[in-house]
Parts: C-alpha cells; sequence; structure tokens
C-alpha cells in the first residue's frame, strides 16, 4: 500500500452526510484496491469543538478544526467535502477553489443559480477537480438504466416521470431550523422539497436523458407557520413541503416530477420511470437492488415487466461486492461515487456530476421555483453538455 | 318474475362498450335478484343492418333499428343506452331526453362543455332519468377507497395523483377515423386522451376528493401525421397523444394527473395514489383486485402499506359474487353500474353520475385542454356537489 | 339461433358451485356464439323443493327436481351436472351413465379411487360424454403456462411445486357437517384439504408435468373436535386440516406440495411455480391475471422475471373477452370449461380432463393420504396418458 | 480509542466468507463505537502465501500465515475465524478451543453430527467463547420476524416454510472440487444444498419457532457426473442438488423445507413464511429489507399483508444506519453478527448461534440425509434449548 498516492480530505460538517461519505473513503481501498489514490482522513470540522473530536475519534480522523477557514489554509489538506447546511456551500467552496483544493460537495450545490455560478466560476479558474453528491447515480441498477437507454435499446424516449415522496414533516409541531432541520427553514436551505429531492430527481434525468427546455410548476406550503429552533419563536415556513412541475426535454419528451414530505406512508420513496418506443425502464429507492424493465420486442405471448435483480458480477459496479442475489444498500452510491472520484484522478477526466453539471440542475429547480411563483412557464436555460 | 317491472333497452352503438353494457343488462337478474326492475333487451341499433343483426342475434335483441331517430320515436323502449363515438352524444341524447327516455349515455359526456350543457339542460328540463358510465367507481376496490376516505380515516388530504397509461398507439402506421380508430379523431372524439383517459381520472378523484379548482396543463401530439381511414389520406393528427396537468382541489390538496398513449408496457394501467394526513391509499387497474391501504396508526414496528384483496363479502358488491379469494373482473364494474341504475329506479335516487356531475367532469377536461393551448393556469368553474 | 343444437342441462346442486356453472352456460352463446351446441337449463334439483324452485327463478330453470333419480329418468335431460357433495358423485355419475346421460362432475371425482373406479368404469361403458370441474385448467395464465411448457421453452423440469393455503377454518367454533360445511365431514367429503385443495395442485401439476409416480405425506388435524351440525354434538374431526407431500414425477422433477385451511392471511391462494433447464413460470391465484415467467436466454444484463398481465388478444381465450390491460375473473374459467365442453360436442374429442383423468388424480390423493397413514412413501400406480 | 479492549483475530480462509467477515471487523468501531471490545486484524491465513499476503494487503491484516497451526500457535491471537471448507472445521475449531481461543466458525458447523459433537466437547470443555456465522438471522427484518413471534403476536403457529432457490449448477459442464467448487464435492462439504442452504433455513426456523422433532426427505442429485478440478478426471456427485423435507415442530406446528441449485431464475432465494392463529409472516432474501406481515385483528374491511420497510429507527439495528427508507445489505448481516459478538465479550452471555446451537441443527440435517436416503421418517433428537 505504500506506493498509494495519498488524497488528505478535509471534511467540513458531521452530520448524516459527513457519516455516509467518511465510509465511502473508508472502505474505497478494502473494496478497490487496485485504485492509485486513496483517501487519508486528515481532518474533520465542526463549529462545536466536542462534535467535531467525538466524530474524529468514531470515524478515526487524525485532526480537528471548528473554523473552516482554518482547514482550508492548511497544507495537509488536498481535497475538501463539503457537508453543511446549503447557505454555506457557496462561500465554502469559493474559498476552497481560490485555497486549491479540490472539492468534493455535497448536493444542491447551492441555494441558487447566482451563487451556483459563482461556484463554477471559482473552480473552473482554479482548476481544481470538483464534484457533486447527487449519489443516485451509481446506484447499480441506476447506472444499469443509464446504460440501457444510452444504447438505444428504449429508441425515442417519449416520458419521463420522476418522483421523491416522503412522508416526515407531516406533523405541526415539527420545528424549522436548527442543527437537525435546517432543511424546513429556507434560509439555509435555499428551498424546500425542490432542493432537497427534486434536484435528485432532475440530476438523474438530465443523466439519463438530456436537458430539460422549460417548465411549468406548482409548489405548496402544508404547515404555515412552525417554532424556529432559533428563536423558539413560531414563524412563518417558506419552504416548500411539495413541488410538482411538468416539462419538456431537449429530445422532445415530456418530463413530469414531483416531490412531497407530505405523502403518508412513504420514507423516502424516490422513483422513476422512462418510456421509450421500444421498451421501458422503472426504478425506486425503497427497492433498489431492482430495475424493472419492458421490452416490447420480447416475444408477445410471454411479454411483461422484467424484474431485474440488479445483483451479478457483470452489472454496474458488482463485481465488487458479493454473490449475485445478495443485495447492496444505499450508502454503496456514495462508496461508489468516491471510487469513480479517485479514479478520475488516474484518469484525469472530469468526475460527473461537477459543479458545472449541478449548475444546470439548479438552473431547472431555480426555474420550477420561478415558475410556482409567477404561475407561468419558465425556460430554464439550461445547456446540457455533460458526456459521460 | 312475472311481477318484475321491465325497462326495455334501446341500444344506440354496438362496439365495445355494447357488447359491455348488454352484458351488464343480461347479469343483472342473476346477481341481483331481488330488484324490482328488470332491463330487456328490447332493440339494438347500428347503422348498418347486418351489423346490427349479427349484434341481436348474438346477445338477445329483440329487434334492430338502423337510425337511432327511429328507435327513439318506438314506443316500446323506455330506456336509450348510448354507446356512439363522442360527436354524436349531445344530438342524442337530447332528442332521447325530449322523446322522455331514460338515458345512459357513455362518457366523456360530450366532446365540450358547450354541448354537455345542452344535455344537461335537456334531461334536467325533461325530468328523466340520466347517467353516465363512469364505470370504475363500480370496481369493489374504488368503491372500497371512495369508502374509507369519506369515513375520514385519511384525515386531511395532501395529494391526488393518477395516471392513465397505455401503450397501443405508438406505431406510426396506425391510421385514424373509422369505426375502429374514431379515437383518434379529433372530429370524433373532441379530444385524445384528456377525454378519452383523464375524464376517467378526473371522474373518480371529484368523486373521493371533491371539485377541482384550477389546472395547469400540458399536452402533446407525438405523431403529427396519419393516414384517416374514412378518405386514405395522411391527415394532420390533432388529438392530444398524450396530457398531464397539475391543480389544486376546493380542498386545498395538489393533484396531478397525467395520461398517455406513448407509455410503452402498459396496456390500459389506471392508478390513483391519495396521501392523507393519517392514510394512504393507491390502486391500478393492472391489479383491480387490490387496494393498498397505509394506516400510520398502526403500530410503528409493523406498519407497512397493506394489500388489500378486496374480495371478501363485505366489501362493496362482493356478496354478490364467489368466495373470499376469488376475483372479479372488469366487466363487472359495468354490472354494478347497471345494478345501481336499477336499484335507484326503486330508490327514486339519482344513479350517479348524472350528466351533471359529469358535466363536472366535462369544465375539468377543457380547462386542461385550454391551459395546454394556452400556457396559462385555468379556472375550471367546476361546482362539485355531488352527495353519494 | 334457431339451427343450433339445444343440449338441455341437469342441475344437482345448488350450492356455490351450481351458482358458477350455471354461470358459465348463461354466457356461452354471448361469448362464443358461433358454436353449434348451446345448453338449456332444463331442470335444476336441490332436496328441498323451495330451494330448488328459487334457484329455478333466479336462474331461469325451467323445471325443478327433489329428487335425482327422477332427473335421471326425464327424457328431456341431456346432461347431467353434478354439483352435489362428494359422497353422492359415484352413486349418481353411475346412474347417470346407465341412463345414457353426458355427465359434468365437479371434482374431486369421489372420495375414494375405488369408487371413482366404478365411475370411469360406468361411463367408459355407457360411452358418454364427460368431464370434470377442474376449472383452473381454464384460467388464461394457466393454460398459457401449459402452452409454454409444452412448447418445450423451459427444457428439463427440475421442480414442480404447488401449494393452496387458506384461512377459513382457524376458529375452533366452526362446526362441521351440514349444506354449508360438509368439506370438515370426512363422511360427505372424503378427506379435508387432500380432496378439496390438492385435487386441484395434482389435476394442474399433471396436465403440464406428466405422471406423479410415488408420494410421501403428511397430514394434520388442528381442531381435534368440532359440533357436527347433524347432531349438535361435539365429534372427532376426521379430516385432514393440512397435507404436504413431497413426489417424484414421471420425468424426473421432484414435486412438492402443500395444502392447509390454517394459512392465516390466505383466502384461496393457490400457486405453482415449475423450474426447468432454460426458463421458469409461476403462477398464483389471487392475482389470477398475471403469469411471471424467467427466461435465462434473455440477454445477461437485463435478465429478470416477468410479469405477464395475460390479457391480449393472443393469449388463451381472450380474444373473447375485452380489451388489453383488462381482467377477467375466477367465474370465467368456468365459462371456458362450458365452452371447451361444447366445442368438444362438434369435434367428438374428449373434453378433459374427463372421468379416467380425474380417475389418474384420485390415485395420487389417495396414495396421499396412505402415505400419511403409515409415515411410508407411496406408490401413486398412475398412468398419464392425457393427451391435450 | 486508547482504552477499548483490544481481541486480536486470526483469520483462517480468505475466500467469500473471509471478505464479508473482515468487513464486518473493520466496519464495528465505526457503527458500534461505544462497545468496549475492538476487533485488530492481527493475521490472516491461506495455504498460498501469495494469496495470503495479497489478502492482507488488501485489508489490512498485520501479517500472514500459510499453516492454520501455525497461527494456533501465536500468543497475539486471540479469536479464530474460521473460513475453511467444511471438511476442516472440526480438526481447526477442536485445535483452536484447545490453544483457548474464541471462535468464530462458518457455517455448517461440520459434515457430520459426529465432528460436530466433538468441536462442542471441545468448546464446553476448553470454556471458550464460541459462535457460529448463520448470519441471516441478524438481517433486521429476520430480526423483527423474530421479535414478532416472540411476542405472541401470532398465537399458535400451525405452518412454517422456508426455501432456499438457487441456480449455479445447472450447466452440466460446471466441475466439481478445488478450492472454488468445493461446494459441488461432498468430500470436502459433506452434503450438497443441505449443509449449504438448508442449514440455513433450519438455524433460522429453530430460532424463531422452536425444535424440530422428526423429519421425512427427498433428495436429487440431477447431474451425475461431474469433472473433478483435483484430478481432471469425470467423477460422479456424491452431493444433493437438491432435498425437500417436511416435518414436526416440538410446538405443534408443521414444517416444509426445499433448497436447490436448479431452480432457474433464482439466484439465492431465501424465504420463509410462518403462519399463526393470528397473524403470519413472510420474508425473502432478494428483497430483504422488507418484511410481510398479516394481523388478522386488522378491521377486516382494510385487512392485507403488510410489506413493512425495515429502516426506522425502532427496527432491529437500524438505528446505526442512516435514514429511513434507505436499505442495508447482505453484507450488514455480518457486521451486525460482529457487533453482537463483541457485545456478548461485555455481558458475558453467549453469542448464539453457538456450537452448541449448530450441533442442533446439524442433527436436524443429517436426519435429513438419513431419511432421504432410507425413505423413512427419522426422529432428530434436536434439544433445542437456546435462550435469547
Amino acid at each position: 500500500m505504500s506506493n498509494k498516492k495519498q488524497i488528505r480530505i478535509g471534511l467540513i460538517g458531521t452530520g448524516l452526510m459527513g457519516r455516509i461519505h467518511t465510509n465511502g473513503y473508508k472502505r474505497l481501498s478494502d473494496f478497490f484496491p487496485e485504485y492509485e489514490y486513496v483517501p487519508v482522513l486528515q481532518a474533520c470540522c465542526s463549529r462545536r469543538k466536542e462534535k467535531a473530536q467525538a466524530f474524529a475519534d468514531q470515524w478515526g480522523y487524525k485532526s480537528v478544526e471548528t473554523d473552516w477557514r482554518e482547514l482550508l489554509k492548511r497544507d495537509d489538506i488536498d481535497a475538501v467535502d463539503i457537508c453543511t447546511p446549503n447557505d454555506t456551500h457557496a462561500e465554502i467552496a469559493i474559498a476552497a477553489a481560490e485555497a486549491g483544493k479540490m472539492i468534493l460537495c455535497e448536493k444542491p450545490l447551492a441555494r441558487t443559480v447566482e451563487e451556483a455560478k459563482g461556484m463554477v466560476e471559482a473552480v473552473e479558474k482554479a482548476g481544481v477537480k470538483n464534484t457533486v453528491w447527487y449519489n443516485y447515480r451509481r446506484v447499480p441498477a441506476v447506472t444499469l438504466a443509464k446504460k440501457i437507454v444510452a444504447s438505444g435499446k428504449l429508441g425515442k424516449i417519449f416520458h419521463y416521470r420522476a418522483n421523491f415522496l416522503q412522508d416526515w414533516t407531516i406533523s405541526p409541531d415539527l420545528p424549522q431550523g436548527g442543527d437537525a432541520l435546517w432543511r424546513l427553514d429556507a434560509d439555509a436551505a435555499g428551498s424546500g422539497v425542490t432542493g432537497d429531492l427534486l434536484a435528485h430527481c432532475v440530476d438523474t434525468a438530465m443523466w439519463i436523458n438530456g436537458g430539460i427546455k422549460d417548465v411549468s410548476a406548482m409548489t405548496e406550503t402544508f404547515i404555515k407557520e412552525r417554532v424556529h429552533q432559533g428563536t423558539g419563536e413560531k414563524k412563518e415556513v417558506t419552504i416548500d413541503d411539495a413541488c410538482v412541475f411538468h416539462c419538456h426535454f431537449d429530445n422532445g419528451s415530456l418530463g413530469l416530477f414531483e416531490a412531497t414530505r407530505y405523502a403518508r406512508g412513504h420514507k423516502a420513496l424516490y422513483t422513476f420511470e422512462i418510456n421509450g418506443e421500444h421498451a421501458s425502464i422503472r426504478w425506486d429507492l425503497h427497492d433498489l437492488t431492482r430495475l424493472e424493465y419492458f421490452d416490447h420486442d420480447d416475444e408477445g405471448e410471454v411479454r411483461g415487466w422484467r424484474s431485474i435483480h440488479v445483483t451479478d458480477g457483470d452489472h454496474p459496479y458488482m463485481d465488487r461486492w458479493w454473490i449475485p442475489g445478495t443485495s447492496i444498500g444505499y450508502e454503496h452510491s456514495f462508496i461508489h461515487q468516491v471510487a469513480d472520484f479517485f479514479h478520475s484522478l488516474e484518469t484525469g477526466e472530469a468526475c460527473h456530476p461537477t459543479f458545472r453539471d449541478a449548475f444546470e440542475t439548479q438552473k431547472v429547480c431555480e426555474a420550477v421555483l420561478d415558475s410556482a411563483k409567477s404561475r407561468a412557464w419558465k425556460d430554464t436555460g439550461v445547456d446540457w453538455i455533460e458526456k459521460v
């Protein structure tokens, strides 16, 4: 292992995403042992010292910081992983780029297109490696979906529909804001389900089906006021609790998207379905191991939706894991993203989605929010050029 | 059986719907033997004499007509069943009302709100019994869904989503028009999937969840030209091949609807899902015997979506059929509608959906088409007052 | 219709099976209009006059009898349909054969091999048309399964497994015997789940996969005593509440069968699965419209179990019904059996399963019960020669 | 981390199980950080030096051995993990016990009851901690099933059925023996699917439903000869390719078990279902995140099988992982077993299944093979005393 090239990671933010990214770094050399580059858990950063130290102790980070600015000053940090609330992404990422660090930024890239633009400019100007954690691309069944569509098996695409349904904010007693619930505070999050959930759907959609041209949207805030954990006072809820939009893709297909946190019975049901001339595909996160596939070219009498258990050695990423029939889980999508990021250091290629790719997703999200507000169609201005 | 009151049926149109309605009439006394009124298959009407006669021979109609006007003149016809293409509904129904006949009209009620309005006025002025064949209300699982929502089990409703997905018009070689394919000809059908498929979704939705207030829609015609069977010439396709819309219900919930004939792999997949504060429901036509139900009040550790096999004696309509675990099919929804129509003759109550109910559905469909055309939100003007 | 040849039916027994067979007769000419022969509902027979008359009134039988012997004497009866409890099958069928009547006998053929043997001899000696109502063969998805296996698509068969799970007798308060519960009384039924449920599984299995050679079985009676409805006294329960057996088929494949009325949550879950060298099939009665099919020859990456919605015009029997995507139900399997019976009158071929076919099934059932009792393997003596 | 107590692991065998156990050790402190004991990857052992070294390099073992006897002599090894083929378990385990090492032994415990008996005696005489890797107990949905049954929710149990279906040995061209295919060589494996697959089913079954009293079995070897990788010669196949058995549990319920490697379409489909008086449960490995649960006490009209997505914080083990709705995978069952083993070092309790528990499972497997051979029922002699 001595001749591996070490990439020293500085992790900023030690919540759920901090944990799951770290798990990704720690698994890399076990499962991708031939890769040239390896991560080193150099430092983790959290505003509260005890929290940072506890995290470092648990996960094996060598040192801690309580101010991300200090982290960026350190020479022994090669790459920064941004896992903080959305309102901090732009400032940290721009500073990190200026400090010449590689950047792995949690999604959504930013709260606004304006913020995102600055971030893209910064990383491109600095020429630093960058990627955004739209992890679902690396669920093997989703990667397989992309591969099938790219192969032309579906023919002309007519429909793309996706939704992301949750139910964890239905209680009016749930507060907003603070460490745990910043996702309910528009100041910190930028938006509600649009940035949190739809952004995932949009990233996958454009990756598989190309750019989204224009959108017509509707949002709703079901619970109008919640206690803010910062002040203890009731405060207007300004996030979108639910958002739906329909759209045109550049390739002429129609899109239909929905996200909500008020769909009782669905914990985190991200699903998509793609209907093409010859074949169709669908997937859902609750049964992430399976991909449903319908091929009209199958002999008529025995034609039906196939339920593919994506656990064979020839399925994407699955040669790294166990035996056919045995599932991997949610966390593995992050491990795969770590692997692809480190592999891209060898090849010199971009690790998609880059900041620029995520910037295009940001445009769609902003157009969606604008459309909902103005009750009018909006062009997205997306210029989707990602080649994978 | 001699003291049963006979309702002599005149059937106009002998296609698929003519067959399935007739099957409904013929099953009534076998399965609802205590009902006071019984149908008599008095006459069937089709423009071509041989076709009419063959239909009468097969199904047992006592006589035939080739001109519906002649049928309406007959004193031995009590009720008229309209199964002809949509462009004839208004004229026939209005004449039938004026002739004092009861009317059972295939859906959609008409091509336009304007046509529908005249029909409602005619039946209400004449005071004749009327109903529209939105049959899905009488699938036992759907009726059960209505009952569950009406019981309050779901609490406040947040979301209603429905789609109706088909794939039978994907081939560009399929012609339009004529007896078989009038649904692809906007002149005959009024619209494409909006009137054919979404109308069903809208009827069920308003029945269960109340009025739809405003809509924002998008339509698409994927195949721009098709040979017309009437002329043998290529002609522009003017129907909507696909239509999606989102909307607000009067009760504050959000609606999301989609219909298409370009969803490869789906033959006739009508689905709906309703998310409420406490519980959720979903159903699909391909597995019409099942209702999925999630109750958040279930004990946490063993909480999950329940798959209800709606075949018990205490399920709607199922005391009429076989034993628990044994399914009935699509045609039974029509049998149930016949039964409810005949039962309503005893009680004197309306048999929903009436022309007036269907008129409200028509308003939504027209608002949807208007919205798609103008790329703007449209108020529906729906005044949903149906009490069931 | 006047030149159709009429077959005058005498129905003996007016319970569930009497109803569903009658429904089959009544629908024949609507859905199989070109068939030369048609049934006429000539007489129905039940021991209690009022019951017989009510049934005749509801379903349209022209006359009633209270003694089946009288029915058999009538010249105006061409075919006898035996829907009475199992203990009467042999006596009625033998007498009917001697009277020269065609016979349609409810399954199981008899209580014992001995009884069944006499019945086969009687019909073969008399040369009368005969069939047994193992209706599941005519569920379209099951017929399709048979067709797929017969085509050789599965290659060499390794495994056949089937079960029939119910849960309606779990309560110890349920009595045995009488009109409604004769299935719990071994005197009337011959056996419990073996004759009632496993007989269905065995019929389908041998039809699709050939003869069963030897069996090793286990039975259980969970509730040891139940009040008998005849006497009002507690009486030992002598039926098998549950039965499992494994076996060898003549073709070298292994069989595994189970039936029970104590599988909480399953109303009437008849399932089978067949594993072959190249492909596999499975089906279940609760979702009877679907056939699951796995073809190993599919391209590896997109290989999976296909869920075939057996509702297309080229699926067995489905050209008679509605449109793709719309289901038929349990009762249709009986309609199809009526159709095939009447069609066989035209062709002169046997209508399988005949008494002789059902006799072979009886041998398996008896070997199963013998094996369970003796705790030893038993040869079945089956000589499966049915060609379909 | 300095005050953690270190358990130095010596791993013997570096195949699939060696990898997945090691992965378990490496994740312990990340996800169970408060545990007092931690594993240290002290040495791994494989007959070929290069293989051992490559494994050590990849996974981080500090040293390597090529002879397990040498490993056992080392003072710096506290616990031995046996992942070698079954024919070596007894010798290694007995020696390890004599050397005073804790033992974690891959399942099945041994090839025969005789071997297993010696192993149990050795560990009990030496008083060393011991456990067997029947990992499926620690799939959260399976643990939940155990908990539900233990709670009494099912009431009296009537049926337990399980199967383990695979399809990877259908090709006659597959050889037997050698490193990769020792499972097809009875000398190395002891038996075929009985020890490999049914042993899992039996372990889970007795854990949840108590002892198995007697069995009646059937086995089959479909491919009679295969090339042996050791000699390159064709050799008789002496393993069981398929095995089914039925049985009685001590609690009066009936059991039905099947395992095969010839069920085309099933990669590793381990399923079980338990039917009780009040409720039923079922689970399958291909969708391991879900537990199906039917509760007859649910209100009749909305009663149905619940599909529980076992990913909430109050589900077994799930407080250690991510967020509701996000799955974990197959490997996590091993991580949980590592965690429970290390936790048991704190509590001083046994970590089930112990060698003694696995010995009881061995008795069932041997009785099954004996029964199949002799075509007769066999008592198992199981004395199931495990208290969990």
